[in-house]
């Protein structure tokens, strides 16, 4: 067993919710994901094709009509430059989508650049291809989490191999502005760095834009940009569980993606693409109304924790996390501990995300019912008097 | 991109299958694949988790039930003793399993040993962890292929850091005998060096045993020696398009395993997942009939191969495979793709699996109807007629 392997960190989140094992009046907001079921007519998508049959191996890069779908829908978003299908590949997840290209891009001892906080998945998948890492922390001031960039661009050396972001970012919600992308593409050019992008969360951006989705670096880049974007259907498709999700990379490296995909799962089950096919298709029906929604349930969490002395937070723009402090109650894996154990409350402590937000919180807003919401705010409030007596 | 990753090989069986792109006249046997739907019993187990919404994330090492359900059946199989669910990972199909043990055992530079002629993914995802490979091939003696032991203990030097073997072999339908297995187990004990055994063909095979499985280093292991086991549900249960496998390892780096799937798919769809349980709860209504057929399928491949002059081969014992030679025609890659372009026949070159099987021709019996291999075979015997002119 490899040294780097044991020593990398079981997930503080995964931690905190043994702890509420076998304990069903906890409200949990720990995970990433929304709690409701799958629209019915994506699921049918599955069904029909089980039906059919559909159950042998497919290509390592995609089902053709969802790699035409996916480059149809990106270049909607993402135009006027036409991102075509020898761009994109299909993935068992976004996740899996963020290993293959550290794989890909990721020699033992190269130097990778991360901006923290960040979900810590990233981090490990480039540690288990031997990278070195250094991180960049945004910093916050007052609630609102922001990038320094006379840093980043100070840490982004010719020696420099590969950046990895996500923006709009989970936990924090800080987000990119056109602004700053460009200044970091600009920057990547001139010194051969990789640019891999998380942008799972483009949809799920609650300011007006024309596109409706956050700024993107596949708004300004050239199809030839040393640049991959990772996407995934589990966010705004409501499909976490089905393990489908995409990336969009230059062509001249998509026959070694391939082959990595072969080496890694071979392929995403056809049933599952089919499911992802018809989500995109009828995107209209399920991601408006997710976005709203989120909208709303972030307005109701954000002002409800806001009007509590003492917790200090900034609205994200994106996501669908709330980040937050509270004052005198730094530590946060214990704080978090205490609130499931004394009050039935789920929230992920930021010592998850990075040392610098060891005493922050994330609560994840995505909630079928907002009324969960309001009750998990008045679980908060009840623990914080307990405190104060 | 890495130089290692662009160097992988593509795959040469699907450089083959591009040649019939758009053809429906070629009987293709190049793919290791039945031609059989998965059991209607099975997609039914999918389907209802669907329609009860089961589309969240489930557990990194995968469903409780199918855990215990997994753990049974390897008890089963290769008793006395009990082989626990504290030594199950479930992950996105055999192929994912291996990928996960490598990044798991192998760090950069270290020696890793492999048996070959082997399905190619396995040494691609050695080299992609930074693997030092070296191939110890098996000799083939008349038309079978054998293990020359004392060269595969010559290579096993106390610096190496893992075996990787596959056995029932694909392509060769080479089988390690139980003597073999001892020899070499006892051996990697003594130097310390851990043992990656892919044994998804073990249920295919045709020899009576007691447990009706190929040897494998699960009957004569401790539970603790630095061994891992990789199954899946593709072979024995017709299930290839699914993506689901699991892997049997120590107690006490299944915590490391379960984080590695984190990162790397995160966990199997739930749904598919309860499909593969259902498949082991009426393995008996599955496995048996799959694997009579296949010997049915292998003995009118094998006598039909047999009876062409200039054809050498044996009946392999295990696996889904004949590996044969026709003397006269070496050049396996240009002879398959004639054999394409001028009777529609798909075999899989040789190449595709070491320089030294560069000569042979892999053929897949696993026919639905066993007339296509009838069929192939009169293909087979016309090319070469015409080129006996």
């Amino acid at each position: 067993m490899r040294q780097l392997i044991q020593n990398l960190e079981e997930s503080k989140i995964r931690e905190l919710a043994n702890e509420a094992m076998g304990r069903s009046d906890v409200l949990a907001f720990w995970f990433g994901e929304s709690d409701e079921v799958t629209p019915e007519f994506i699921r049918r998508a599955a069904i029909e094709s089980l039906e059919r049959g559909e159950t042998f191996y497919t290509h390592n890069l995609g089902l053709l009509e969802l790699r035409h779908a996916i480059a149809k829908e990106m270049s909607r978003r993402h135009g006027p430059l036409e991102i075509g299908i020898e761009r994109i590949a299909v993935t068992s997840g976004g996740v899996n989508a963020l290993m293959i290209a550290c794989q890909a891009l990721i020699s033992p001892g190269d130097e990778v650049v991360v901006l923290t906080p960040l979900w810590p998945n990233l981090c490990a998948q480039a540690l288990i291809m031997g990278a070195k890492l250094t991180s960049v922390p945004l910093a916050p001031t007052g609630g609102a989490w922001e990038l320094d960039m006379e840093s980043l661009l100070g840490a982004l050396k010719p020696s420099v191999r590969l950046l990895i972001l996500n923006s709009p970012n989970n936990p924090t919600g800080w987000t990119l502005t056109r602004d700053e992308q460009m200044k970091i593409l600009e920057h990547c050019r001139e010194m051969g760095i990789w640019v891999l992008a998380d942008e799972v969360y483009e949809n799920l951006y609650y300011e007006k834009t024309v596109n409706g989705c956050a700024p993107s670096f596949l708004d300004i880049s050239r199809a030839d940009d040393s640049l991959i974007v990772v996407h995934s259907f589990s966010k705004s498709f409501l499909m976490t569980g089905w393990r489908l999700g995409w990336m969009v990379a230059p062509a001249k490296i998509l026959s070694s993606i391939g082959k990595l995909i072969e080496f890694n799962t071979s392929c995403a089950s056809l049933f599952t693409q089919r499911a992802g096919l018809v989500a995109l298709e009828r995107a209209h029906e399920v991601t408006p109304r997710v976005v709203s929604h989120l909208k709303s349930c972030r307005d109701i969490l954000c002002n409800g924790l806001k009007a509590i002395e003492g917790v200090e937070l900034t609205t994200p723009r994106g996501g669908m996390y709330a980040f937050f402090k509270i004052n005198g109650h730094s530590n946060s894996l214990t704080v978090s501990k205490k609130l499931v154990q004394q009050v039935g409350l789920g929230v992920a402590p930021g010592e998850a995300f990075a040392k610098e937000s060891s005493e922050w919180f994330r609560w994840c807003f995505a909630s079928k019912e907002p009324s969960r919401l309001t009750l998990g705010i008045h679980r908060l409030q009840e623990w914080l008097h307990t405190q104060a007596k």
